[in-house]
């Protein structure tokens, strides 16, 4: 049994593996009817901070794995928490489940509750750190549409700095051989050092640019991300560059014409709506990729994968 | 496949065929057990406007045709819709669910649903407009008690212009043959003029009243609802009207004695509990009613009825 | 078909066969696979104040036991309550219900349920009154560690006035044949006087005390509760008091070997975490006992035990 943390802690072999089963159960439709792989097991689904989406998806993905489900989702989460220690919280999680996935504001928090607690943990967003299986979901969905994840270029934009969502994006791709990334972020939001260094340690070609413009004809894979007003210090400075950041239909015309569009979702103004009807969308591909994903990263992590 | 969102949209053999449907899970004590139509289908119940009552049964129901359910309810669904648009969430859902119930207090959102949709949509309330099951149980309960719902004369009582199970409830007769409606408000909470007309143009002998007295010898059903408060301008207008729509055991006397009481729930001073213990209360049939009638509402809707 | 509102209301009778099915239960492993005694039953948890601990246990123990569980929690279930009588709220219940799980803030409110419902309720604590099947959960603990609950030594330490589960535990006792019982509590904690009636009227021999290290070395049995700040008048008062009722490894090196340490949790500073890595510690095997006690609770109150 094993807990899902970080994308870094997943070997190359295990993901591949999850992705084989991920196909597998979307060629067999097991996402839409059953695999009984954890029957009788129990899965905690703890959302101390909400998150409708990635909640419903696990627990449909449970329910497809025929086990039962305990949700606690945000102010009865928090009120539990209230008033004893988290590790005691956990202790009882783990003794009425039998796999724990968790959801926290807090930085940390996954990797402290599957320190505690003997049945494994799977990280559902800690804070601005980790989300594996959104992650997993990104990758799965490049794999599925452009039949491989090695050897294409990518364009990661939006908010590099701060945003879970885009950082572990590109520590996915460490697991694997892009051709090049190009990194689009204003000032501001632009990638910390230390996650420049891991991408550089691998030998990846990178490259820093302001403008989407400047790359939209190079890449395959154009990953969105929110640009969060708040996170940008100068209100002129973020209406200035908020427009580079938006992704039209009308910008997609210099694009290559199997490029595919991912966005984690929510989105806002950053991905316009008509984009959808193009054949460059994948976001939605990304929600459909979501179930069966969760459902061989619940059954990996309870080791009957 | 087929969307529920008023229950104008419905034809009356539609209608009759659920009621068949319900009559026979009741016999079989099917929503007391299960008939699995829904064997491996998901059903959302979004309820961005909490309404426990309509959601349990609607969870319940669900359960009993053997689907799996998710549920998101209040602040939850109110935060999910938060910075993202109300079609970015409905497709999310839409990839996730078979079927997908909504509450919601915006009027129009359920048709809006039903359009982005292409899962079967059934609208559980949106606002002040339609709840479409609601009125399914007032008929049915009816039918199940009177035997029929043609040629039957109805007095609907309380707030005429606002509450939508009132309107919904008149709006459902259109359906049928009402021998004559009495309907009874007081001039603040009168029917709209194009729901009159609605009625009129059936060719329905329609009554207007303000008074109860005036009409409980008269009729075979009569339904109450609540009068809010808030809605009648003046206070004092209000304390002058709320003895006449006050329905007593006293006033039952004068009544038929195969009268029945329906009332949707939750009541308030408007309908004595006294009137619990007489044979002519319907309104905890109507609750029994829910689960057999949604469970035909929601096999109807996925097309396996 | 049976309530299940005060430990008082159970036969010890009742109480054995409880611990022989929970016994049975654990023994088979049912609490980690299922016993379908309840398949097509559905237990409605009607949570009016948020316990979350309790809420997940009573679930999980009714999925093991094949019910459809519907669940109604914390603000939901208090817009519920708002604008319609208790009374019709519980009758909902009991149409859509066949058994009733009830927490409540206000005294005799699971009492008042059971007056309405058809269907059995089960008490999950009504404010400072009772929490029954917590009392089980306690005592079925001491039966599988110590192998008995008569002729034991017990120390009840921490707020004997107000905190419900000290004063259930007590009562509890009631039904078997304590050799002693220690009551450690501060001046204003100490238990009510009907209280120390029952005990002596049952021939117990009851000692009060306000220092856990007098009765340490005596006893085989030491349940703790938490005392909460506001309960004492006098701050400085509770800093002085608060020591007294700190369980520590250091004092419990008086103690004889066997003794175990019960807390119902949540913790806060009255019991060390440094005790959990001791042979004392009973207080996580009291959370593994929830499930099978919850189990039993149901099956016996539904009449299938």
């Amino acid at each position: 049994m094993r807990d899902i943390i970080s994308i870094e802690d997943l070997e190359r072999s295990d993901i591949e593996k999850m992705f084989d089963a991920a196909f597998e159960i979307e060629s067999k439709k097991l996402h839409k009817s059953s695999w009984c792989l954890l029957k009788d097991k129990t899965v905690i689904l703890a959302f101390f901070e909400p998150s409708t989406r990635t909640r419903l998806s696990f627990e449909l993905a449970s329910k497809r794995l025929c086990a039962h489900t305990l949700s606690v989702v945000g102010e009865e989460a928090i009120s539990l928490a209230k008033g004893e220690s988290f590790r005691d919280t956990i202790k009882v999680f783990d003794t009425l489940g039998d796999l724990i996935v968790i959801r926290h504001s807090r930085e940390g928090s996954a990797r402290y509750a599957a320190e505690i607690a003997e049945s494994p943990v799977i990280n559902a967003g800690d804070g601005r750190n980790h989300h594996p299986t959104q992650s997993l979901i990104d990758l799965y969905t490049i794999k599925k549409l452009k039949g491989d994840i090695d050897g294409l270029s990518y364009a990661v934009v939006g908010d590099l700095r701060y945003a879970r969502t885009a950082r572990s994006f590109l520590l996915a791709l460490t697991k694997f051989k892009p051709k090049s990334i190009y990194l689009v972020a204003p000032p501001p939001l632009k990638p910390p050092h230390n996650l420049l260094e891991k991408l550089r340690n691998k030998g990846f070609r990178i490259y820093e640019t302001e403008k989407v413009e400047d790359v939209i004809n190079m890449v395959d894979v154009l990953y969105v991300t929110r640009i969060q007003r708040e996170r940008i210090p100068d209100p002129q400075e973020y209406e200035r560059v908020k427009g580079s950041y938006r992704i039209t239909r009308d910008l997609l015309r210099k694009a290559k014409s199997d490029l595919i569009v991912l966005h984690p979702l929510p989105r806002l103004d950053e991905l316009d709506i008509a984009i959808d009807e193009t054949k460059h969308a994948a976001y939605f591909e990304q929600v459909k990729s979501a179930v069966p994903i969760r459902m061989t990263a619940l059954a990996w992590s309870a080791g009957v994968l």
